[in-house]
C-alpha cells in the first residue's frame, strides 16, 4: 500500500501546501543505480525508429498511408504507451488516509508521441504539416482520454536534450493524464479567476493587448498566436506561445487553428536554436481542465523553457527564481526572423 | 527601469500566479555566454581559501582568535557579501506599475558563508563544533539582517558540487534577504495556517507525532531534532530536519538546540554521503517571516534534496514530481549508523 516495491505507483499529498507527488515504483531504483545515467538510444538501436515497431507497445494513434499495416513502418507520426509508465492505465483510485495524509493508487495514462520516423528530425526541421500533425495528435489523445472518467487533466510536455531530461534522442513529446490537477495549473486557474472577478476580463487575454502594444517583449506573431517573453521569466528566454484569440480548452483548437499554431512553434524552435546553439529544452502545455466547461478566465498557452543553467537550492527553497537575461533582451535576440 | 543592462536588478511580479523573479542584471548574460560554465575553482586558486582573503569582499562576520587581524588566514569561519550579488544592498525599493505589471528594485542581501579554511571540508567532515559555528553564523546574520526594515525574508540555503548548482568547490552556503517573502514560504505558511484553524494544531506537530509512532520514515532522531524521509517527498532521498519541540523562527534557537542540530545534521550528511556516494546536494532553511512574531502554525525545518535526477518537462509543467524511490525505502537505507 506504500509502495514497498509493489507494481502499483502512488499518488501521495504533501498535508502543508497540498502538492500531489507521484511515487513511481515502475521506476524505483536503488541507492546504487542513481550514479548510472539511462542510455540516450542513438541512431542504429532506437526503439522509436521504423522497423523497431514491435519494441515499443502498439499503435494508439498513427499517421500512416491507408494500404499499410498498423505497427509496421511507413508512418509518419505514433502514439504508443509508454513502455515504463509513472502511472498505470489499470485500476481504481481508492483514495485512502494513512493519520493525516492522503494518498490514491498511481492511475493515469502516460503517452509518447513519436513526432517523425527520421531519427534526426526535429520540430525544428520538419515541414509546418508534419508538425500540425504532431499538435492533431496531442489534440486527439486529449479527446480521448477526456471519455475516461477517472481522469482530470492531460498535460502534454517536450522534453529535448538529455540535459532537459530526454532519455531517448529520437524526436519525441509524451502525455500524462491524472486523476488530480496539476498544482500549477490550479494556482493559473486561481490567480486568473481572482483577476477575472476584479477586472471582467481574461488576464490573459490583456497580456497579450499590453504586450501587442509595448511589443518589446514580443517574439512573433502569426496565424492567430503570439510567441512573447513573459514579463516575470523563470528561465532565460522563457517563452509563451498563446492564441491572441480568448480560448480555454487546447483540444477545442481545429485544424486550421493548429496549423497556425505548428508555423510559430517551428519558426519559434529555429529562431531558438540559432540564438541559442541548439538548446535542450523543455515545453509544457497549459491547457483549462477536462472536466470544465469553456472558462471565461482561463487560456490555453504553451510554455518553453530551454535548459540554460542550473536550479539550485535557492530556487527550491522558495520558488522565486534568479533569471540572469531580461525578457526585454531575449525577445529582441528572437525577434530576428531566420532566413 | 526594466533591467536593459543598468546596475540595479529588477523584482518582477507574474500577474497571473503572484510568484516573483529576480532579474539580476549583475549576472547578465549574452546568449553566447551560455555554452561555457563557470569555472569552478579548484585548489590553489580559491578565493575563499586563507591567504586569499583579499579577493573576497570584507568579513561581515567571522570566527577568528582574539589577537588576529580582520580579513587575514587564521579563521574558522567567515561571512561576507557574495562578489557577484543577485540582489544589491544599497537603494530604496520604488514599488511601481507598469500596465497590469509590478515590479520593484532588486534591493536585498546576497552573503556567502565559507564554512571552513579546509578547502577539502564539507560539513559531513567538520567536527560538531565547527558545525555548530557556521548554524550560529546563519543565526547572527539572519538576526542582524533582521533590523533592516526594507527586508520580509531570510533564506539560508546551500548548494553542494556542480550539478547542485555550486560554482566554487570550498564549503560554503549562502543567504538571501529579500523584501518579499517567497511563494513557497508563503505557500507553507497559509496550508499551515488552515490546517492551524481546523486542528488547533500545528501540522508539523503532527507529522513528528505521527512519524514517531509509525517509525518508517524516521531517519535519525537526537538532541531535540529529527531527521525524517517526508510522506511525499518531490526528490529521491529528500529529507526534512526539524526540532521535535514547536520553534517557529530559526533565529530564537540557543546555544545548545544548535549544537543538536550540528549534531544531527553532520551525522545525516555522512549517511547520505555512504548510502548516495557523496551526491551533489541542496538544503534550504525554512524559517518564519521576519516580521512575524511566534506563530502557532509554523515550524522551521531545513529541506535536504540530493540532487540524483533530472526535473524535465512534466514537473516544470505541473509542479506534479515524479519520484522513483519510496521515502520508507530511502529512510531504511540512511537509518544505518555510520560507524
Amino acid at each position: 500500500m506504500c509502495g514497498w516495491g509493489d507494481a502499483m505507483p502512488d499518488l501521495r499529498k504533501d498535508p502543508v501546501v497540498g502538492r500531489w507527488v507521484i511515487i513511481s515504483t515502475e521506476r524505483a531504483r536503488r541507492p546504487s543505480d542513481f550514479k548510472t545515467e539511462p542510455v540516450v538510444a542513438r541512431g542504429g538501436n532506437c526503439v522509436f525508429c521504423p522497423g523497431n515497431e514491435d519494441k515499443t507497445p502498439p499503435e494508439i494513434l498513427v499517421g500512416r498511408p491507408p494500404d499499410s499495416s498498423a505497427n509496421t513502418s511507413g508512418w509518419s507520426f505514433r502514439v504508443v504507451a509508454n513502455k515504463f509508465p509513472a502511472l498505470r492505465i489499470e485500476g481504481d483510485l481508492e483514495p485512502t488516509g494513512e493519520g493525516l495524509y492522503d494518498r490514491m493508487n498511481g492511475v493515469g495514462a502516460h503517452e509518447v508521441v513519436i513526432e517523425a520516423p527520421d531519427h534526426q528530425a526535429t520540430l525544428a526541421s520538419l515541414p509546418v504539416d508534419a508538425v500540425a500533425d504532431v499538435l492533431l495528435a496531442y489534440r486527439e489523445r486529449v479527446v480521448d482520454l477526456k471519455k475516461d472518467p477517472r481522469f482530470e487533466y492531460v498535460l502534454v510536455f517536450k522534453n529535448h536534450g538529455e540535459a532537459a531530461g530526454a532519455s531517448l534522442e529520437h524526436p519525441h513529446s509524451q502525455l500524462i493524464a491524472t486523476p488530480i490537477i496539476p498544482i500549477m495549473v490550479t494556482e493559473e486557474l486561481t490567480g486568473s479567476a481572482q483577476y477575472f472577478e476584479i477586472k471582467e476580463r481574461c488576464v490573459w487575454c490583456d497580456i497579450v493587448r499590453q504586450e501587442r502594444r509595448t511589443r518589446s517583449r514580443i517574439v512573433l506573431e502569426s496565424n492567430g498566436f503570439v510567441a512573447l517573453a513573459p514579463f516575470a521569466p523563470r528561465f532565460p528566454f522563457e517563452t509563451w506561445i498563446l492564441p491572441t484569440r480568448h480560448r480555454s480548452a487546447f483540444e477545442e483548437t481545429g485544424v486550421d487553428e493548429l496549423r497556425g499554431l505548428a508555423e510559430v512553434l517551428g519558426e519559434f524552435l529555429r529562431r531558438m536554436e540559432r540564438v541559442l546553439k541548439h538548446p535542450p529544452f523543455n515545453y509544457m502545455l497549459h491547457t483549462a481542465p477536462l472536466r470544465e466547461g469553456p472558462l471565461e478566465h482561463f487560456h490555453w498557452h504553451l510554455e518553453i523553457i530551454p535548459k540554460l543553467t542550473q536550479v539550485a537550492g535557492y530556487e527550491w527553497g522558495s520558488g522565486f527564481f534568479i533569471n540572469p537575461v531580461p525578457p526585454e533582451n531575449a525577445a529582441a535576440a528572437l525577434r530576428e526572423p531566420t532566413t
